[in-house]
This record gives C-alpha cells, structure tokens and sequence, in this order.
C-alpha cells in the first residue's frame, strides 16, 4: 500500500507531516506532494533560503506555517509529539548561496540537524533526512557505500560537505538509539521554484535565455552532471521513506542517471528548446559569485541507485520536461530570491 | 624569540591563556606548559573528560579553573576579552570513550569549537584548535594536504572524525573573517595522566603490566602507530604557534614518526622495560568495550611532519621514555578516571 493514500485513520485521524525548510525550493515541493496526498502538513522554517513566501497556502487549513528556524521552534518549546513524520529539508544551499556563510555554516548545519534528530527520539517519529550529493568529493559512479573524499584545502563548499556528512553520521549513529531514519543524497534536482539566487545552473540558464542574455558556462563545460525532478525526489519521499526505514537502507541516493548531460550540453539543449539566440559564454565562476566561489570536486557527479530501485522506486522526468518546467514558471514570474544574483 | 619567554609586558601585564579542557590529559600538559613559562593560565573545563580535578593548582594565584563546558561559559556572557591566546583542547575522546556518546557527539564537538571560534575573532584573540589524526580515515603516511576518507559505514569513530573535519573547515574558512588560527592533528599523543578510561592503549598496557594482568592486544596487533609525547606536543604549541598562524600553515601534523611500532611490538616492549611477566592476550576490543567499539579506519597511521618540521620543530621524547614516564606516574597513583574502564 502506497503511503500516500494512507492518511485518513480511524476516528478522523489525519496524517501530520512536519516539513522543515518548507519554503525552499526542496520543501515546498515536499509539502506541495504531502497536501496533495491529503496530509496535514506543518511547515517550518527560517525564510533564509525561502523561495516562497507562503502566502498561496494562506487559505489551506491543512497548512500551517511557522516563521521560525527549527532550533528555535524546538527550543522554545515546539515538538513533534502526536506528528507522524518529519521531513528535514532545512539547509544553507547552494555554491553562492553558501558563499557568505562560510566560518559559520558547518555548524549550523549541524545544529538544526541534531536539533530535529533529539526530538524525533523524544517524539518517536520517523524522519527523512536531506544530505547531499556533495558529500561524495570525488568523481565518477557514485555508491551509497562508497567512502566519500574530503579535500583539506577547505572552501565554503567543503566545509558545507562535510557538515552534511556529520548529520548523516548523527543520523545514522542514532538508529542505535532508536530512531527512524533514512538519508537521502539528491544528485542535481530541478524544478519549478529552484532560484538562480544559490548558483544554481538550470534556473541560471533557463532565465538567461529568457532574457535574452549569454548563457554562462563555467569552466570549459565538459563536468557532467545527471539532473533530478523534484517531483521524482517527492516520489521517493511520499511512496517509499517507511520501506527504506523498514528494510534498514540508511542511506538512499535519489538520481536520474538518464538526464545525464554535460553543462555545456545543457546550455545548447536550453537555448534550443525555448528557441533563444543568447550566445554561450565560457566563463569562470568567480567571476559572477566572487573569488570564494569553488566548483565542485566532483567533475563527474553521477548516482548509483541501488538502494532507490532496490525498494521498487525510478525516476521518470527527462532533462527537456524539466527545462521546459523551469522555464513555465519563470515565463510568468520573477525570481524574487535570486533579484540581487547575477544573471 | 620563543614565545615561552615572552610573557611580561610592559606595565605588568602578564600574558593570560584560555585552555578549553584544561582538565584534560593534553589540555592539563598544555596548562602546565605555560605555567612553567610565567603565563596566567584560565582553565574551562565540563569536568567530562577531565583526568584531574585541579586541587593541584589551587594555591596558584596564576591558575583560575572555571568548571564549565565552554559554551556555555560564552553563553553566560564569558568573554575572551584580553586574552593573549586560547588553546582549544575540549572534546570527546578516546575510541571507547566516545561510544556512549554516538549520535550527538557531532554536535557536541561542532557547537563547541564554533563558539570558540566565533569569540576568538570577537575579541581578536588567535587561536590553536585541536583536531585528530582520525580525520584521515586512511592508512599510511598522512600529509597535512592529502585528502580525509570518509566511510560511510557509519560509526561512533567515525562520526568523531568528520565533526572533527568540520572544525577543521570552519577554523581555516574562519581565517578570512580574520581569524588568526592553526589547527593541530596529534598522532597517539601520550605521557602521565593519560587514563584508560577513554579506551587508549599505553595507559591500559602499561597499568595492565603494573597490576600483572594480560597485555590485551587487540587483532594481530600488526597495527603500525607512532607514539607522540605530550611535552613534544606543548613544546609545538608554546614555541611555535605564533610562527605557524604568521606565515599561514593552517593544518599541522604533530606526531614522532621515529617512535613507530607496532601494537604487539608496543606490548612486549611495556611488559619488557617495567620487568613484567604479564602474558600478551590477543583478543577483540568489542570483547573489553562492547560490540559498538571500532577500530581506526587506518592499519598504519605515520605522520608526514613537513608543516612543523618547516617551522623549525622536531620531537625529541622516545618510546621507552614515553612507556617509563606513564609507568612512573600510575606507579604511585590511582586512575581515577578510569576505574570503571576494563584493565
């Protein structure tokens, strides 16, 4: 039985989802899912990386918002008893959106997460944990079990690795203690509402060509990178978090091995899909987010899928629909948080 | 000039030092390093890894011991306003001493040293911050600039290692906000005061030939370290400090790669220097500290020296020196901390 039809129990019970971050680009697509599910949900978050305001839920009332960071929220007395899951999506994200955070944002990170982690013991609720793909630090095929790589000519980017690395390891380390987790690593995941403002490249290029501006490319192009749905992450979230806890998969990597791509290919492929004439400029990055500004370790960024499909889950959004998705939404509106990013 | 004559100023002033964990086996040799040197010395310590309880120092008019984790000192309004330099040494240790903590030890060792950090560039106060040869997570010769392996077979040990990279990361990223700051790695440091409660191998072989119980040698005992003195560690920090944040070494390796041995080399030669008859016991440490016990991720663990031996530091105490010494101090003396820890 699929978990997202389960919601409504005996007595008028319905489901509650705690989303943490839920005005993120992540979150809201999580929160978006659960409401269409029929769930309860309870979003909380900072609004430091919001890209959303929150106000189209205003008229929900399965939806409540709570403007809060969530070691805050716990701290001054908020729980999670009597909720049914906690999605953890909260994070500084981003290689500029980070940029500025750098000295302080491991802990942070760190902070927030063990936060959500102590009161889902305490509550005993089940919880979905986002890491990421940039944990790995190398190249190639990348294994939920392979070690990762750190480098120690430490950036904002490393230090942001491997504070996510701490919170898979305080995640997993509590199971032990009797919590109910999965960890999930997302490879490059896409979508309506993702803002430029991180340093983002599929927003970045996508609001290029509708600009009519130069498509910047950093480096010569040729990293390769293999884009995710969110609606496929969701996927997993909705359907699949309580086999991944059940069968004991700590740690699920969630890609699209098939929307491989290079980023220069991704630029042809986004000024020909909407028909743009914006030139493709070779750049460097630090030229547009500073001289802090650091490419990833990985030039080749591709998921192994193991413990995804093993529990029955696959993507399905090919790189066009996610382009032309991406582009849909920017058609219509500004990119609010990325107002003051380079475009 | 070494910094160790350095310490009246002008006007009286008498150099003072924060020493976080000063009740600590490495934080107490630090403590008395710089007492030894004319320096005042304010100790900060929770008490939870202390191996001493300061009444030692109680008629000092140089030593103040503030009994309480730092953190919560600076959040109660503690400052380090004034203060020459700190020396951060408070952490969880020890392979077996770090169990029972799994899971939020990450945290721990992360707010901690963020709080550090972020008063250090409040009062502009530089700062030595201790983090672990376990960082490496891998075998052989060790370089400051090598990368950390991380697996991801996640453990209490290795959740150590990765909060202990991302105290690395946010010091070093901390330096261009302005912190000046050197992050030491010590290899199996070692010397009196060391306890076995933490799970460290020459304070039990040594104590375990004293008391004429089996040496427990854990595996085939093949395992190569290098044993490092604690004088030779306070040596680096009290002479060289200053010169290490002043031309930009961030990262220095401390350890005596002329003290390798093996671990069943390390046995018979305890059970030889203190004449003992003590047989050597091969077992498994889950067999003394519990199935969550692990070993070092790194078979041999060798220390490349180029940062400190550039500086112009060298160590100078021998393991038989080293074995004699911590033998010499629980000739005489209880451990007090460890007595609940298996011998």
């Amino acid at each position: 039985m699929s978990r997202s039809a389960a919601v409504i129990r005996l007595g008028g019970h319905v489901d509650e989802v705690v989303i943490t971050g839920g005005l993120g680009f992540i979150g809201s697509h999580v929160a978006d899912a659960y409401l269409s599910a029929g769930y309860r949900v309870r979003v909380i978050d900072s609004a430091i990386g919001a890209v959303i305001d929150g106000s189209d839920y205003a008229s929900n009332a399965r939806y409540k918002l709570v403007r809060e960071p969530v070691e805050d929220y716990l701290a001054g007395g908020g729980t999670f008893n009597g909720v049914d899951r906690v999605i953890h999506a909260a994070s500084h994200v981003g290689p500029a959106g980070i940029l500025p955070r750098a000295g302080t944002l491991g802990y942070d990170i760190v902070a927030s997460s063990s936060a959500v982690v102590e009161e889902c013991l305490a509550a005993d609720v089940p919880l979905c944990v986002f890491s990421s793909a940039e944990v790995y630090g190398r190249s190639g095929i990348l294994d939920e079990r392979d070690p990762l790589r750190v480098p120690t000519a430490y950036n904002a980017r490393i230090e942001y690795g491997v504070a996510k690395a701490v919170v898979e390891a305080m995640t997993v380390n509590s199971m032990a203690r009797g919590l109910r987790a999965v960890v999930i690593r997302p490879f490059n995941v896409a979508g309506q509402r993702q803002s430029r403002a991180g340093g983002f490249v599929m927003p970045t290029f996508v609001q290029q060509a509708l600009a009519g501006r130069p498509l910047t490319v950093f480096g010569d192009g040729k990293q390769i990178r293999a884009f995710t749905a969110a609606d496929d992450l969701t996927h997993f979230v909705l359907d699949y978090m309580d086999a991944a806890i059940d069968v004991g998969e700590p740690i699920v990597n969630i890609g699209n091995p098939a929307n491989r791509t290079t980023i220069g290919g991704l630029a042809e492929r986004v000024r020909d899909l909407l028909g743009s004439d914006s030139p493709i400029l070779h750049t460097d990055g630090r030229s547009l987010h500073g001289d802090a500004y650091a490419e990833a370790e990985s030039f080749e960024k591709m998921p192994a899928l193991h413990a995804a499909t093993t529990l029955g889950w696959k993507p399905s959004v090919g790189l066009d629909d996610l382009i032309r998705a991406t582009a849909d939404y920017y058609e219509s509106r500004e990119d609010v948080r990325g107002r003051h990013a380079p475009l």
